[in-house]
């Protein structure tokens, strides 16, 4: 699947404008990718990088796996010893650095330090993120090397979308501007996916640049409730992986006054925000492993925000209905028992459901319409499902994608 | 997959035996199928009824579902009605009787009264059952006339386990006998699959037959204590389905004291229920849609019950490592996350886990194995996947299967 640029425009909020380089789209910031050998074919770029001229302030969220990668611990003991601020990360992709015992905690400890004396800063200010394949020591004569070589530069950011990949089939980049007080300030970022995709209170992997100066409470706040409605958003295969980090670095040097809750610029800036991690997201869906279609769920008439989600993430998480998608069937009962299934509060005879615009179900039962027309609503690139509760005035979206031979092909021999 | 003797007599209690015939192994029930026309192919069987001479004591677990079919209703209506007793039950396949409206509640209704009449039985004694595609109204003609032709008989309980498969591969049934204070008590059993499949209180549909008299409290309470640890143990693609019912009838026919907590028998009753409700729902799993492979998940060294549970059934909860199964790939990083995101609580640096008997991480840390080992163990008809969390002292077992393009392929055109 292509990027068709209504991907980028869509939900573009008014005033903020699209622009070119993803995480350094902003000034102040470098980034670049190498090829160091942890991936087994030669010349496909395993280990990026993306530094700040300074310190940033920066927020991050977290997986909540309970068997999380020895970086997680890394990144947040550097940002408690650095008070949440950070200059540089470290990426390998190929090697996940999960369940490698003490020695994947000191491998991921000496990616800070050689980073940070190759750049010369202190360790606690680089975070260290790692992809790939779960169990296997990483080669760190190799890490060391890719470290040694990397060159990361001004207009790196594609290259460092392109670094952090595994089985993405595209890089996942974008950047906005909006001004301010007569400021100018840049949103950029780059994501990864795209198999082990149910993220619970972070994405697998996603880094967002700013030049705007941010107050470092409203900066998290703003940030986890941007991830909330974006990456925790998206199902690809109701998997968690052990890696997922999100992380924003502010550098303030658009020299806006800080932002803060009502600080002019600071609706814009979490409108700004809202977008690209939405966009992020939304292509991470797009492009799950095996997806021909990606499926937008819109929720609305919930009692609570949280039934919103549940039902919203419980018809993306379907995989039986994740098939139907996949065949181009209507198959709409399946998402009347997903959405019986999602935990969330629901009256079963006041259901409204529509593929497109096509109203299948109405009043929780089948409506009257043409089958050709569900058919249709169902057979193009994007499936939009969208459902009314009629039980209250709350409204949630979950983006996810169909269920193919190919996300069985790539996952049935992937450590071969 | 054929089902070898050894799946039977697997976990068989000390003094518990063998018997031919499913539910209508048990004297006092008679039991059979007819076809009517609901499916489409014709022929296949769409009707299936089992009849008790008279009363019976009556346990049923049935689907949190929030978008639960008319039959659920119905169900929990008669044994209210009737203070937990039923005589009958009808079940049709091909359609699910869901999302239906005031219409479907009564196309159930009617169900009832038509078997009950036929039966010469109060209809409050009648169970209904529907499983298949969600949203079409029942073609009541049709089931009118298959409940009007159809003859149950005393050795009709394989047809009445082939009466209520969907696309179930084969037939589901077992029986067991076993002496309790000089009496002879059976037990019989048939269940269906094999789709939509991730039980929470019961299975997809499950019934089955005692001649043993049981106090209801002490059924009811044996009942889902086996359901909990059998059909609620198993996946095949983590969703919920909108019909799921067990139930267990006890005619009382074997003249033994009641059954209660410390009567003769009672323990070896319990034995025979949990081994036969594991029995039908380790078939379950082994025929899901599209299954080449059976995954055993034993988890020990659990904190408490509900995290045991919790471990197991998010390993076989992983469409991931589904998918490795089904690759013959012993990717195990992919059971290690999977054990982190499934909510138990655990120490990564404790878990031992083995692939049939090839320790494959010790101490949260890959383990020196054979290669070759480690794929044989994964590419047999059984996949045995052992963890020790080395936290406590309880365990749990959970079934599920491999992830394959058969699944796709069955799901991707079902209404078609």
């Amino acid at each position: 699947m292509s990027d068709p640029s209504d991907y980028k425009t869509r939900d573009l909020p008014a005033g903020v404008r699209l622009c070119e380089g993803g995480v350094t789209a902003v000034q102040g910031f470098r980034a670049g990718n190498t090829s160091c050998g942890i991936k087994s074919e030669a010349g496909t770029p395993d280990l990026a990088m993306l530094v700040a001229d300074r310190p940033c302030v920066t927020a991050a969220t977290f997986t909540t796996s309970r068997t999380a990668s020895h970086i997680i611990r890394v990144c947040k003991e550097h940002l408690a010893a650095s008070g949440q601020r950070a200059q540089a990360v470290v990426v390998n992709s190929g090697n996940a650095n999960c369940a490698t015992g003490a020695r994947g905690y000191r491998d991921a400890e000496r990616m800070a330090v050689l980073t940070a004396s190759k750049l010369g800063v202190d360790p606690a200010l680089v975070m260290v993120s790692s992809t790939g394949i779960i169990g296997r020591p990483l080669p760190m004569d190799k890490v060391e090397q890719g470290i040694r070589q990397i060159e990361p530069v001004a207009g790196g950011g594609p290259d460092f979308a392109r670094g952090i990949m595994t089985t993405d089939t595209r890089p996942k980049l974008n950047a906005v501007e909006f001004e301010a007080a007569g400021m100018t300030i840049r949103l950029g970022g780059a994501t990864k996916g795209v198999g082990m995709m149910y993220p619970n209170m972070a994405t697998m992997l996603c880094y967002l640049t700013t030049d705007a100066a941010v107050e470092p409470a409203f900066l998290q706040r703003s940030f986890s409730a941007a991830v909330d409605d974006s990456f925790n958003m998206i199902n690809v295969d109701h998997d968690m992986s052990t890696n997922d980090s999100a992380f924003i670095f502010a550098n303030g040097l658009a020299g806006n006054e800080p932002l803060r809750e009502g600080a002019p610029g600071a609706d814009q800036f979490v409108a700004a925000l809202r977008y690209l991690t939405r966009y992020l997201a939304r292509e991470q869906a797009r492009d799950g492993e095996g997806a021909t279609r990606l499926m937008i769920v819109q929720v609305r008439g919930a009692r609570t925000p949280a039934d919103a989600r549940k039902a919203a993430r419980g018809v993306t998480t379907s995989a039986i209905w994740q098939c139907a998608v996949a065949g181009g069937d209507p198959n709409w009962g399946r998402v009347i028992a997903a959405l019986g299934a999602s935990g969330a509060e629901l009256d079963p005879d006041k259901l409204d459901i529509a593929l497109g615009d096509v109203l299948v179900v109405c009043s929780g039962m089948g409506a009257s319409y043409e089958q050709a027309a569900a058919k249709q609503a169902v057979a193009g690139p994007d499936v939009y499902v969208n459902i009314n509760l009629n039980g209250g005035g709350h409204e949630a979206t979950s983006w996810g994608c169909d269920l193919t031979h190919g996300y069985i092909d790539e996952n049935a021999t992937y450590t071969r």
